[in-house]
């Protein structure tokens, strides 16, 4: 039987609005948690595309508190708090655990790259070990594409042996169905599988997954929900299917470039454009190809505006 | 003319020491770094070897204060100041030009991959902006193997173009010599050239660089230092050759344990031996491996057990 005390379901790393000092913007990343909760998408902040390694542990921590106190429930967030540094992911973590965030999403330290699967079994335990709260549930972050620093299943496997009660999930964004199939086949008690993007989330339910984590969520959020809620239903290849012709057009373009540019035109506010050095901005003609592509699909963000 | 705000010589990446609690130890840092100083070699604290990017900002600018304090002369830092969020860099690279340090060696954010050089130059020149001093001076720090971003020829000539008098230098450890002489031959007005190890420091002398900044500048400062001094002499291939002999075998091992066991066995302190997650030290096979060869070659760090 489930735990309820772990997730499942869809969740949107959420994109980060940059005020024109390139601050993180609070007011409108409230806003577009608050939209996204009206969606059914849980709140996976400070992922890959929300820039998050491009912001400091302190100004991570303003913001969670931000979204709490606007009335964002902690069980609907699953923020991001792996960093390089031991010492900055323990600061994060357990603040995230102390606010009563469902869990947290633990890249492992991505810097030294080449390390060892003793290695990085020390790193999360330490987290875990410095963090010290039955109340910390951890779900493993698996991204080699960007972090180039892999978890391995004989990692996974050492952990939840140790740690049965914390490490209680993954999400898989090797973008390899392989990977995410033999995780899913370990059978592992209890242990929830996100696949990293709705690509994979008709699969990943079939074999009991747990749901998906994934960027297009930003943009994307109630037909994924729907694919998620009717899995089982007789229309479930199809909407896999309309699904994927988003994804794969959003993904012509640097996709959290792309997400911004979309989010700013159906909000119809152009300060979503924005984002830290090293990322860019798409340029004039790459937004125009994206956004007419889209409308002409009659594709729509209902709401999203009157949050915005 | 050589400008004499800009640096030259050879730098260690000072390997970092840890107490039992994995907390950073400064007594025995500035012990090392009064060692090294004896050795004429510069202080290129927090590098890549220095297990830098496994401590927080926080932790670094504690750490430079006590180095300051404790009589270390600012003139002989270059502090590694590069982290994937842009307000950590700043808050570091600020806090070392304040303290007069010669200089900032800077990474360019690497959590996200395929970046552009428009990207990487928004970053650079945000860190100079902000921290908005003519003191100081950035030194590029390209490593491809490990921070997977590299900076590219264009790049750097457009930072010297923009910001000549900030972005003085460069230490190239992508270990291609034609990149380092690429960036020779362009011969930028007063830009030092740093090879990022000493493999390269006779090569990058005879094309008018400015020295090394080396890993093995931990375990063999001085005899790295006499070829940077005497690199004009007769005898300058058979130092440079010998060098070579000690770098390699101590790369038959993971290198920053490998420094670490042999900073541990010639000061007679095991302390020495701890690394933080993800990286671990050498098992004993390896540690008897490694020194047992050493002392064979009556390979000495004079003066290091006195510092400790």
């Amino acid at each position: 039987m489930p735990d309820p005390s772990r997730c499942s379901g869809v969740f949107a790393p959420v994109v980060m609005p940059f005020k024109s000092n390139l601050n993180a913007d609070a007011s409108r990343l409230i806003r577009q948690c608050q939209w996204l909760r009206t969606q059914n998408v849980g709140i996976a902040v400070f992922g890959t595309n929300s820039e998050a390694n491009s912001l400091s542990v302190g100004e991570k921590i303003e913001l969670l508190d931000q979204l709490v106190d606007a009335g964002i429930d902690p069980l609907t967030l699953m923020p991001g708090t792996g960093h390089c540094a031991l010492t900055d992911t323990v600061r994060l973590t357990h603040h995230v655990t102390k606010l009563g965030c469902s869990g947290a999403l633990v890249l492992p330290p991505f810097y030294y790259k080449d390390v060892s699967d003793e290695g990085l079994y020390r790193s999360y335990a330490e987290i875990i070990e410095r963090v010290a709260s039955d109340k910390l549930k951890i779900y493993l972050y698996h991204i080699p594409p960007v972090s180039q620093v892999g978890i391995s299943i004989e990692l996974i496997e050492r952990l939840i042996k140790r740690y049965p009660d914390t490490v209680v999930g993954i999400k898989d964004s090797s973008g390899d169905w392989k990977n995410t199939k033999a995780m899913l086949d370990a059978r592992w008690d209890n242990f929830r599988v996100f696949a990293g993007s709705e690509t994979f989330l008709l699969q990943n339910m079939r074999h009991g997954g747990a749901g998906c984590i994934s960027a297009t969520a930003n943009i994307n959020p109630a037909a994924i929900y729907e694919l998620y809620r009717e899995w089982q239903s007789d229309g479930a290849d199809g909407l896999q299917e309309s699904l994927n012709t988003l994804r794969s057009w959003v993904q012509k373009f640097p996709v959290i470039p792309a997400l911004k540019s979309i989010v700013a035109h159906y909000s119809n506010d152009d300060d979503w454009l924005r984002l830290r050095p090293p990322l860019v901005e798409l340029d004039h003609s790459q937004r125009k190809d994206l956004i007419t592509h889209l409308e002409a699909t009659n594709f729509t963000m209902p709401g999203l505006q009157d949050e915005n």
